[in-house]
């Protein structure tokens, strides 16, 4: 079982953001791999790994960075594959690594989500998966379904709160 | 007894922010509504909840919303009740939110309050209902004079302050 | 015939943006005033507007100011009548006027709309004119269902921008 | 020839700077169309589109929008397709725009590119359809190569700039 | 022994950022009062304030406020006294305070200082003061050399942090 | 015939907007001077003015500076004289220039008036000045009535402006 | 002559802005030449010119970056030469390239200047090379007294600015 | 053994941010001073300090300073050794700093590191002097190699994180 997915984050105190993540794609029976790279301390390491995603088959890449967060623009400058990034608040509300990921210049894209939103990078890296997988599409179906199940449960919560002029 | 205010919140994690509300709407016996929708993850039942207000009885809709808020917006374009929103701090002090549910676009309107706030939803709601109902007009002017009391005692704990060279 | 609405800003400096809310309550027939006030320049006529607000028959009153933009919080600290404010650009993209709007303390709301949101505060002055008049329901409506229009007048021109692979 | 790709914006206005998006896609010889669609003006018509996306053969959708950018979001929640999401500066510098579209709470992914990045927004949707096309692949790898002219180009230009103590 | 400045703010939940204000003038023994007064919920207590300042002998208005703070704007635009506005952080880190004190349009000037800067708001008083008062400069002169010997003490404890490497 | 006001700024580039606050102390019959000063340029001129500023008879200093404004603060430590701070847009909207004079440490205070708002700073200058001069009370207060004429104005100006639906 | 500090920019549209580092540092009669690099377009000249800069002789490099400018920071990552960051506005005023250049990660730093900086980085390159020669220390001694010159010359203009109060 | 580096802050507080410059100039063996000084307080210790500077032997400065962080501008206009500015958070999370120290007008830069950025100015400052010293050269290479090992190990610590479908 090969990864299509690689997760990459600049060192471990990302991965209580990222374990999202890893959940998510384990959950959607996603096989994907967790690496720790940095652009500005392993640069060859990162040539290497972005050298090779595709011939590895990789078919998405999420990496994760905060401060003047240069990992994901540096990967997506290396490979043709899709990169989401996801921006993590290290610092300034997470607003340095936001506008270090989203605002790349034209030509080299990345995908970016949220701050600190790892688990909608894997949301996002599987609906790009489920363009051609049936199967895919269909346990991310059943997923979003099960989002609305909270929304629901709220709403009963919320109809038990009681106040004399609460009508529901 | 029919509700003539809806309080709308994507999760119970809202609740916490939004019971002032609520408790304003109770205290000035105005028949409400809480509910949870979400304008991403339920977006029928948003459209159900907005297609029926009107003939509901409802008069004003207060939904908050954090991050990306974009249910305030969903709901105002689905109906033409007046919509207040409440932008709540989930990320970024706030900023997010309040800038996704007052930067409107021409055409569609929402009344927008400041961050987390929830009394001054439910306030300007009874504002607008006041406007053809001179009971809660009396009801209000009382409310706006309780106001003073407070600053009334702080003026008065302020002067047990004692300095020397105090005067007051 | 007397004024229900009442649009208020600091100088006809104001007027190119404000004059977007004066044709729209104009083309809903609502009999409205346009006043020049300055919650810092003229803060005693303030008052005395705001204190007859509501005795003249004004049903909501509509304020516009940029900067440190005072205007509005202080007409409604004065007036239990909804009080909608706009903030104007006249200073860092107008974002100082709409903190100094939006961010009203407990008690005192502010119906805030977009910077520079004229329009958009005429509409919800109607919104919350249209709970007790059924006229004004039926024209927002017919107005609500001319948005669209525009829209689709867009979507027509787009289709006729031509590309050879572009299919529609 | 059916459209794969679908740009979606809020009105002509938005051209200009979504042109870009198209002429690559063209480039790239992806069939693709292009709508005006509104979240707050046409939300029927939204809904409708996302709900037949899938099953009328589009694979990605781009979609612009500026100020309270709610556009982006409304369609992802609708349909399990990769939505991209390009912020449009009208007003802030785009920043209401890039919080609105990208600060997605967890469940409902917005594929997000800089601000006013339409060209970004095609380049991304060809790298997600390229993961299963090859010839797309090649196409976009082409692309990638002509990104280096430019470059080249430009540091032949700067050594064409002269000064006594300059050395290339 | 009249009070010569004033203090005010909107609560006693101000108190603990102010009381650094109350201090300084104390210990330069200059004759102070403290009240609490709101722009927006008693605004006739505002005016009254205002109205009677010089006339009560008040040479110097400190105020405080957070949020929307239009306190200080308010006071300011009703008496010709110097007005020293205090942000304080209640929101937005204090920005929106900020913001709302500083930004004040031609004609009312508000002598802002930094966010919850209570003591600089007592400084400034005192220094305005001092301008016709030889022992209130001369005292103030003591206060400003006496800034100097923390930071001598400060050197002199970092000279006692040892390193291999640390030459003083 | 000395100065007792003294109007600093870095280049002739700022007089654009300094000279609303020449303009209103020669209005006032302020005996006032205007010098080019920098702090990061001649640290030692600014050091020689401030030393004797107080000798020289000046009882309020004015200082304009943009960009990391240093000079307000730089001058505002080697006197006790007041000193009003006037942040002038030079990049950043002017956010950097305001920070840069607002934000001063405990100890220090600068009496910051809003961004390029020069006019504001020699109203305050006055104001402080006529603490202890009736005459200049007395020029002060007539100055701010004219500032309502303004107002009548504009007031008079909306009168004209005519709608079908509009009263007054 | 070899170059011994480096420019480095990522398209020709820099050059209006960096012409003033290679103006200074011709002035300086400091050898230097002038690159385009892109982080993202050439990732591979970028590395080959990082990798060669200490051994072709370079001592200081000098890279202007905009939006997500990681220039700065990659070349930074692979010498450990000291790299003097420029953000350039091309959006958001330049906040994006200056939270993307100064906001480096521990262990990489990169020596930034203000937003469009560039005289600036060229007399810090100067600064830095002066510490070990002599006769550029002299030079820079003579130009930093040149600046003092331009704020006597304003000084001078500032005196023949003519007001009836005006004593200077 | 004289120091060649000077650490400055403005007090003890500042300790804690700034020891890791203190750690590593002394891992590096490169002789230091540590000082504490201030730009408001004690001005002319500043103006002392940076006029002996050179010739006491220092070749680098690190500047550390928060709120409208003055320090290291005044240091860099008063000497023309090279000055590393490091923001420190001390209110509006370290954004007053950052603009007060990086933004400097044309003519005095200032090396500026990112928010709390301690060590990143003191490997910064080995960076300048290893230019002209091989042995430091050398330890800074070693120095540079160790970062790897922590994301080696980071890559490890992720490899034992265990899912059903994680491959690595």
């Amino acid at each position: 079982m090969k990864a299509i997915v690689s997760i990459i984050m600049g060192s471990t105190s990302d991965l209580p953001v990222m374990e999202k993540a890893a959940a998510f794609l384990n959950e959607m029976e996603i096989p994907f791999e967790m690496l720790a790279l940095s652009a500005h301390r392993t640069p060859e390491a990162v040539e290497q790994f972005a050298g090779e995603a595709e011939k590895r088959g990789l078919k998405v890449i999420i990496a994760a960075a905060g401060m003047a967060a240069h990992l994901c623009g540096v990967i997506a400058s290396m490979t043709a594959l899709p990169v989401i990034g996801v921006p993590v608040n290290a610092s300034l509300d997470g607003m340095d690594a936001l506008l270090s990921i989203v605002q790349m210049p034209p030509g080299i894209p990345v995908a970016t989500v949220g701050i600190n939103g790892a688990l909608n990078s894997a949301i996002l890296a599987v609906q790009i998966l489920a363009i051609h997988d049936d199967v895919l599409k269909h346990k991310l179906s059943v997923y979003r379904e099960s989002l609305k199940t909270k929304i629901v449960k709220a709403s009963d919560d919320l109809k038990k709160v009681s106040y004399p002029y609460k009508t529901n």
